[in-house]
């Protein structure tokens, strides 16, 4: 059992291509059920561009999370070709165990993670942003899956992570079998509350529109897992890929070459992502302990021999 | 066996209140991948409001039934407080089963459809624009279920009609059991072909943007069933409320008295929504019976004992 | 005077680049205010692409057009890479001087339009769809006008078609002077009815997003004449670039070369696309004559003396 | 001339109606060009419904204002039905005249505008937010404007608020006259650079779906004086209802009664705030003087006389 008192922390993501940080890349973004935040979205809509980290802590605190990565851009030259920066700063409600009206997260926690922001996998579980995360009533937090596609004898890989902390106990289905209403055992939120934050990347050559078919495709996942989207739940997803980094990075005003995928070849990027999705949101429960929380709140852990 | 000459056929949907024809009607739509045309959408995205009956039928002669449409209106008077009607027509593709490029769809057969549209459930199986239909790469067509819903001491229904022609057989689930890969068997079309249109109707007094919220749990229902939403598929769906008739039939410029569910009691909506859609796409699966059409084309029925 | 009958004709208008017909190509869509049709948004929307010739005539005979549109393109080998076409066909309501109700737009004429559409200009004035239109109560038809843009060195053409049949009276506004409501004379409609669709085509080389972002300038156009885009107006828009024409005929699965501007880029575009429809709306009353129709309805030329 | 060092405020919007605050309310949202940051969309998207205040400051520090929001909540019941808060926080870039690099908006600024929202008019020109805006390169800041509407025997006012910092001075147009390139003298940006929101508040009873029209004509406003929405601005607006404040503030999960005007009634709204944008942006410029912000930068105010 995790000691307390718990403390969100900041989760980081930086789009890494074959030449370092891949931002500006294209991106789209798709929310099932938007009772939460996530900051940039306007513009990530209007340019087809991520061209920020993207940071992920609790509700009350992705304002700070936002304004500090402007601060480390800024610091390290913004790079967005403008003098401004519309960084992507998404939440999620933790406020069953942490105390989020204590708003502990600060630009320092954001500088922080941003500058551990490395290549390969993001930490998993009860870290991070993910710490005081509850899924179908089980202790919740980060989780990743990915998948390798072959598409015309090329090879491309598609990563997801989630921050997860949704669902009712009763609707957790896994591999199919709707075990969530045998499970008994002690309920923290006992209804639903939170929301689900999910990452797709892909090294596969996509565009703006086409990243955005990706993200509509997360719910496709997650549906898998037994939930609707809940009218409390915030579930708010990105996808980019981190091809065409030299397009991207050329500001001038001429014509710049890229390459994408047509669209006939996406199924296999829309299969991948509903099993990553499925395979991560499960995963999020199967990496935690059981967490003691604010005033003691208790979130048990997926008990998992059952 | 069914026999052929297949002809794609009209369904017509004309949602009902208490006092006979509820249109307009609130009421909110959603692609889940936008290959294919339901008509009338952008009038429903800026009104709210949805004021014409719906028709059904084949990729190639959606066009026909919508014009038809007006036609019936404008015999009945258009009763949209405009001089014009902008309705609903939807479609999916049965150019496997049906001789689709021979145009057979007729003003005739969409008015006598319209004519038939009557309280109580739609045709099942292969009848009105469910005829060619393949799903999962089994004989589909129309498939209807519906849910009784309690929310604050109210009851509600909540129906789903589709007309199934989507999904690859080894990705059909069945109660969560991928039975697709397990069952062998002739597949006529043997890749993802097809598209599937959902109507969901509820009496539960909802606006426009909750009509939409309904919309978006369509893919939850689907995602139960296996299917991903491919590249080719037209995956259009609209939902209606039917409350607030006589609102909206006054097309006065005083304020009209209405009311609405507020969010926080939409979730039992949501659930219903998608279990009658999982449960429609088996139905109409399990109605049907192996058909064969154009050019000896065969679409094997789903073989229950197994 | 123009003699009656007055008979809607259908406008057929088929993106071309240096290799002749240029469909697919990247396109995009908005509505200002969606009282209106314009098929095939959906996919577009989706896809990202135009796939197929457009076509405009009125209100109730769109379905007539799209149907037959598919049938053009089936003849010719349907081109988009599926079994199906989802065209483009929109439309604006022209009941104050044609029949109608009559439903005299037919497959014939539908296929006689799309075998003319050539490279130049789309016929001017009351020809086509734009036969019986009304545009700030002086008899409207079709406009367009271009622009020659330099970015980075390089040439870009764009021009606008409008099927113009928006706009009180009392509204219009010519070169920022409000002339309309100096203006006496007779009013034909006396009231906001009608509608109006924009096509921008250019062959600088934008994406999908870029062509929307164009669609969405329409409206900074049309403001200039004086509109606010009233509700009983179906104001559709849709952009186009004929750029990467080899890209999008190439339907195979590998990634495909294409060129784009940066978004850093478009502003010259986007100043070219008001302009443009500003003059193409006032080219529209310009050059056309009264016009007696149904019923003797006189639609007033613009008194240009005055 | 205003002396430095210039400071960021901030701008706090508090809906009101006759029973006091007016949240929630019904709300929608539309970007014209999305350059910019407004936080809490999604939720509005979804719901239908503003449940916070709304604060406007410079680009980097609109985080602090959203979180700095929610502990004003917080301190006060959220009183949105939920234990979290999900504020509408905008930004427009000050970067020329403020030292924004400084990051010097802080949550005690945040506060005290939201302690000091009052009904009647929002602090004009160069206060809070508005500070170091620069519009078509004069002084520009906040800029209100209201009409009064008749619509069936009542009457609503429609009142709007802008923060305005966006133009080239080449583009400038007052009351239809191309004046900006006759006015020479010293432009501190030289270019396109900087934003404009706008909030359009309304008493008539209006749902979501419609607020959302009356967002969309905000354009039809700006376009008047001049621009297009070039790449670089972040324009996006909120519209809001004020009615129906007692089912609003009921969260039971019983139905609740609400008025709304049809569609049909809404032209003079449409009119009002396509009239009321183009006078608050010129509002903005004439209550101006000029201002001498960082490193000695000057933005001229607009000289009337001439």
């Amino acid at each position: 059992v995790g000691k307390g008192p718990v403390r969100t922390g900041v989760t980081a993501i930086l789009p890494r291509g074959r030449a370092g940080a891949a931002i500006p890349c294209a991106a789209g973004t798709y929310a099932l059920n938007g009772n939460g935040e996530m900051t940039g979205t306007i513009w990530i809509e209007e340019s087809g561009e991520l061209q920020t980290p993207i940071t992920i802590t609790n509700t009350h605190s992705c304002g700070v999370t936002r304004d500090a990565t402007i601060r480390w851009l800024v610091a390290d030259g913004i790079g967005t070709g403008q003098d401004w920066g519309l960084p992507v700063a998404a939440e999620t409600y933790d406020g069953d165990l942490n105390d989020i009206n204590g708003f502990h997260v600060t630009v320092e926690h954001t500088l922080r993670a941003l500058d551990g922001a490395r290549p390969g996998p993001v930490e998993l579980g009860s870290r991070g942003g993910g710490t005081g995360m509850i899924c179908y009533d089980f202790k919740g937090g980060n989780g990743t899956a990915s998948r390798l596609v072959e598409i015309a004898g090329r090879r491309y890989t598609l990563g997801v992570f989630l921050q997860a902390n949704f669902g009712r106990r009763e609707d957790l289905t896994v591999l199919g079998v709707p075990v969530g209403a045998r499970l008994a055992g002690q309920k923290l939120r006992g209804r639903d509350q939170g929301s689900v934050i999910a990452i797709v990347a892909t090294d596969a050559p996509l565009l703006a529109h086409q990243a955005k078919r990706l993200a509509r495709r997360v719910p496709m996942g997650l549906a898998r897992t037994g939930t609707v989207g809940n009218n409390s739940s915030g579930d708010i997803f990105l996808a980019f890929s981190t091809a065409n980094e030299a397009a991207f990075r050329d500001r001038g005003k001429s014509p710049r070459a890229m390459e994408c995928l047509p669209n006939e070849a996406l199924d296999p990027l829309f299969a991948a992502t509903a099993e990553a999705v499925e395979e991560a949101v499960i995963d999020a429960m199967l990496v935690n302990r059981t967490m003691v929380g604010r005033d003691g709140n208790r979130s048990a852990a997926l008990p998992v021999e059952e």
